[in-house]
């Protein structure tokens, strides 16, 4: 009789150990930077009940979850009011997983927390791409003083990546310094992802991380998020650049952020979280 | 003075007597096999008094519900716990509805309500053509060992209408076995509408069976709803297809199912319903 | 690191393995003959993250949740649309349970789900008292005509318990019948629990089971429930006889039933059947 | 089949016809002058599919609402705008229902539109007599230059009632100006209702009046209200106020007011609504 | 310390004085007349705070709010309960400002608001022409027997504009009398804004006012409206209707209307009312 | 016109300059260590509109807020992410306000931000006593690490308060070490306030600091707050405890924290903290 297990909990159709796992999934519940509307920190705790609304199977890439050889690794567990040490913890485990030889999609939390993960990887694979995806620039120096800002994360990879390997798309608010910054610094497309089939050639075969922040959607589909920014792409934009995904040959990792659950109890943004979940892990597969 | 009368409660317009109508307007409130959120029971509560936000007049179709003559014959008063009795009551109200000669709208309730307003509609019509818009292919053999659920309504139908009479569009959700066996037992359109419009000129002149899972439509325009889908059609969408309806030449009966009012406080998924039912109101009518 | 392990959710602080366990906490997530509203299925759901609001130790008690043996069994996987399975799944395990030599506290889910509990309990010790801390008397014969109902649940185990062994505490609600009947065959205090401590020192020898329907306490500060019932006790009533449960000196096994966090996202309520729950828990403990 | 006549939407048990009928229930959906926050418009929409979560029978007063004659008149129709001819349609109304012989029991609505209803009974009952039941002291001789409003709607009474025949309790906010004016005009009793039973002993048999603005409960146990005022009486001392009313020989009518479900969508005001609807309706009835 | 003077509080980057200001934004939270669900009240309430949630510059006009010089003149203090009386105080306010040689940008509250603002723009431009975007006709001669309705907002313009001044896009509800009456008086496009830039090119140099009214958007995109309509435009559409208004060479006033921030508090609307209004800001802005 | 003024928010009656103020109100909205549900940032947000529902008039203390000399200085502008450096700004306001001879109320916030502003009243005044009234111990030596948490600010009081000086009441949670720890440090007070008045009395000549955390209430009639803790005082209890306080002569500052109002839409919570509020000022005031 089950019960007289413990009790798990894991996204829908992620059951496998950690030693057979391809794929890591894990949560970081961390918000400590949002600046306006705290409450991504619930993301996972949300998720994870509400994936069992959905199916294993996936019609759009014909695949399915319970094919793929995943691992919930549950929610990392983080200090409030230290931002440093969050993002050190978050990198070690990344860093881990990486050196055991498997991938991860990572959930946030707060933007922010892509940082140490992308820094992760890239450690692991020097020649690595960014694709992000997004409403906001994220290129500020720093935001009220402070370096470590959601506001500021994709600046603060440029650091180690350097110019040419940051993809952004779908942005349409920043700072005029920041559009300005990026043009040379980025390559940027406001407003849609048309440009995306096209740069994907261009990255077959170098390893990419996809970092997708999912305020990109509009709001009206997706109000479930701490800055909503009205003018986003749809779910089926958004489910067509997941398909062509599927023309990159090394994804080394993963990750989806920016869902605040608190701000949607219909549950609709948590059901969008989730499917993008399932089609990335499947995309991750091989 | 009208506070003299009993206190009526209808959906707007729809103030004919049962004897003088055409068409029957009647609410099932029952979500009983609902797995995931129930919440479908409190549909028509909610729909009746939001239809006043609403005018009568419909500027698509150019026509008024009150030209129509439409009888809203209240709620079936059903009992919790026993979902064959329930059935068995909504099969008799609809079998009596036709035998007086009149078309029906029914609103659930979880989309399992349908079964016996559609056998109703069978063993009047033989020869019925089913329309099912839906996100769902709801084609499983059982859920958890029950055979009557809301995820296999549409397979208890085809044990019945058998192949070639069932219509299915914009399904973007399903177990592999079920789009498998949709494949050799009904035609069924991954996504969205498009070949609506060609397979309504082949039921022009067959009696027609309308079923709409509003859930067809993306949760961003339509969360309140017991299982978001991500991904779905837009309202502008569902209009046209009504208005492809109007092609057709015998609709015989319809039902609209799933909203689930608790889940969409703001009241836009209810609007939805209210304008859904009054557009196919104005179809049924002649 | 945690993170290799499977993610585990538990009550706080249950966390020992079932065969070390003196008492295991589970949850029967089943509303299937709720009336009126639903959602006491989520309860569970939502105890478990928000349990870790609370602290382990109770300074109404003096005693620390760490320090007892409690298993948390998770919750039963059960199929909707057929109560009398569910009751039969929910009565094997329990029975198991106690086979072991252990006590349980269930949380429900609706109040029917107590049938099953108490008849396992009753089925080893024969002698079994009942206390029964409610707003609804619960005593109708049907519901509806179902015999299987949330609103029967104490009448159901009148069959067996039979006169004297059923003691009532807070009914404020209920047909005049009910009322009538229990003059005859139960103790009923009705509003309040004034004579609870007279009876607790009547049954301090003989096996107790303890079913709370938290709607007993006052919608206002327990507005998470199907059927909130107004003029209840306070929470400090509810702590004050908590406390007397500890002059009993066989209680076997206990419920919390009726919590429906859909209707308070404050979260409140759920703190409140957190909060019973781990005053529970340490009362079951030796 | 009883859906063959029209939708009739009632308070529970109060089914009679206006005819046959010794009390008249009907709703005034009014909140025009609402300054805060509207909302009480929507309160009998909320109440009568609610009240069936209660019981007909009150274990407090030992009576049925079934085995009463009362007719539910449903709501009046009303323009907004335009305050003073809303208040000439509440006034007719009422002033027929009295004409004919029955008394009435009014749901609100803001406290404004007791001021017609309290008018008709007035010109029925020239020896009328009002207990005011309130957090707020309503008398304010004008509110923004309007003298029509929901703060000075007991001052409105007071220019035909006069001195000695107000008696206002539970009253803990106002301006200071109105305090002392009530010192000369009304017996008031501020922050409870202690001086209530001895109140009515002395009107026993005179015609009384019974205004009851629901927000003079704690916003604790009655949050759903437009202005919230902490620090109010708990819902076991209205019941108890109700059961003194027992000793009145010759109350002519009353209402409930300011009751606005969109705050406590909960459910848990609506209830209280509900509760003393019903209590109100078994004290009106013989 | 900025702590030292008082509390300003500013939609976002306004903080000109009066006197050095090219444009007055102000709120006006009247909703009186509101038939179906009131709430507008709150708008200006809500928009404040979160405009801080936008960012100042537009990628889209690739212009900065703080590059122009816009004043932010608080909310109108408004009585209820007398329509007429509000509607001076909004013309005498709007009069001034135009006096005084500046531009506002007005936001509502109902769309009855919109009366004297237009009003007053006309008595300065007589030549004015008015684009109006809604969901709604507007132009019904009364609603329930009162000319000054929300429902009649435009039929009011038109007595003083007259014919062949009124642009209305997007309509998509209304009486087939105000469909029939808007063929000889109006421009009306049902449903979408597809002639609104050959309209524009016609008015390039003549004075316009603009009346948005956000329920012109689809209850998607914008549930927090009183009157959800089902089937309108997205926001990017709207968007691009703004980016169209460039073309204007003479814009002397603008307004958004029928935010109702209670419905939706995801606050997803309420962004798209602030992105609106710093687009439309920017617009005004020379 | 008042509308040519820039737009000034101030709690109701607040409306002195700073150099004419006694009394300095101010918020301070942060909830950077916030463990498990953040959202106090938003509290003064709230409050101030809000505050308007109430009367300046206090009927229990028969003092009026327009009598006394209040300045709002609004909110201060903190960074997120950084809790030392926010800490510093707050300590040094605090400090600048007393240093002008005024006394201030500080509205939170979680409640570390009360270690600043205790700090400077306990510069200023280092025979300073310190009242404080709360649901938690908050005596933890440190909360998964870090010093700095809103479970621990008493604890870090203490260190330059000492013994003796610390009185604290209501509270019904904490680590059991925590209790055990209090009893020799400082004065303890479990479940209610019996003991304050007669602390109040043997502290009524020295400089007294009173700290409210709201959650002392029962979340019955406060749920919004982050961490709900059943079996609170009522807030008659509470009004009780303010009417003592005019006993002391001579508090020199108090603040109010931990009003979370996201977890309370119906607004209730925020109506407490301000009547709480206003109850407060007046007893600062002279």
């Amino acid at each position: 009789m089950r019960n007289k297990a413990m009790n798990v909990s894991t996204f829908i159709g992620c059951e496998k150990s950690y030693s057979e796992a391809e794929i890591v999934l894990f949560g970081v519940p961390f918000d400590g930077t949002t600046s306006f509307r705290p409450g991504t920190r619930f993301a996972m705790q949300a998720i994870r009940p509400d994936s069992y609304g959905l199916e294993t199977y996936s019609p759009y890439l014909d695949k399915d979850i319970e094919d793929a050889a995943i691992f919930d690794g549950g929610d990392l567990d983080l200090p409030f009011g230290n931002p440093a040490k969050v993002l050190d913890q978050i990198f070690e485990y990344s860093q881990e997983v990486l050196a055991d030889g498997k991938k991860f999609l990572m959930v946030g939390g707060e933007h922010l927390v892509s940082l140490p993960t992308i820094k992760a990887a890239y450690e692991k694979y020097p020649d690595l791409h960014l694709i992000h995806i997004d409403a906001h620039t994220d290129l500020r120096e720093d935001y009220l003083g402070e370096k470590l800002s959601h506001a500021s994360v994709i600046r603060r990879c440029h650091e180690f990546l350097g110019d040419d390997r940051i993809f952004q798309f779908g942005i349409r608010s920043g700072l005029k310094e920041e559009f300005t910054w990026a043009k040379e610094h980025t390559h940027l497309e406001r407003f849609s992802l048309e440009t995306l089939k096209e740069k994907i050639l261009e990255m077959q075969n170098v390893p990419v991380y996809i970092t997708i922040d999912l305020d990109v959607l509009d709001p009206g589909i997706f109000p479930g998020t701490g800055t909503p920014e009205p003018g986003g792409i749809t779910y089926r934009e958004l489910l067509e650049a997941i398909k062509q995904f599927q023309e990159l040959n090394q994804i080394v990792a993963a990750d989806v952020v920016e869902l605040s659950p608190p701000y949607d109890p219909s549950g609709a943004s948590t059901a969008i979280a989730c499917k993008t979940i399932r089609e990335l892990l499947l995309t991750l597969a091989e």
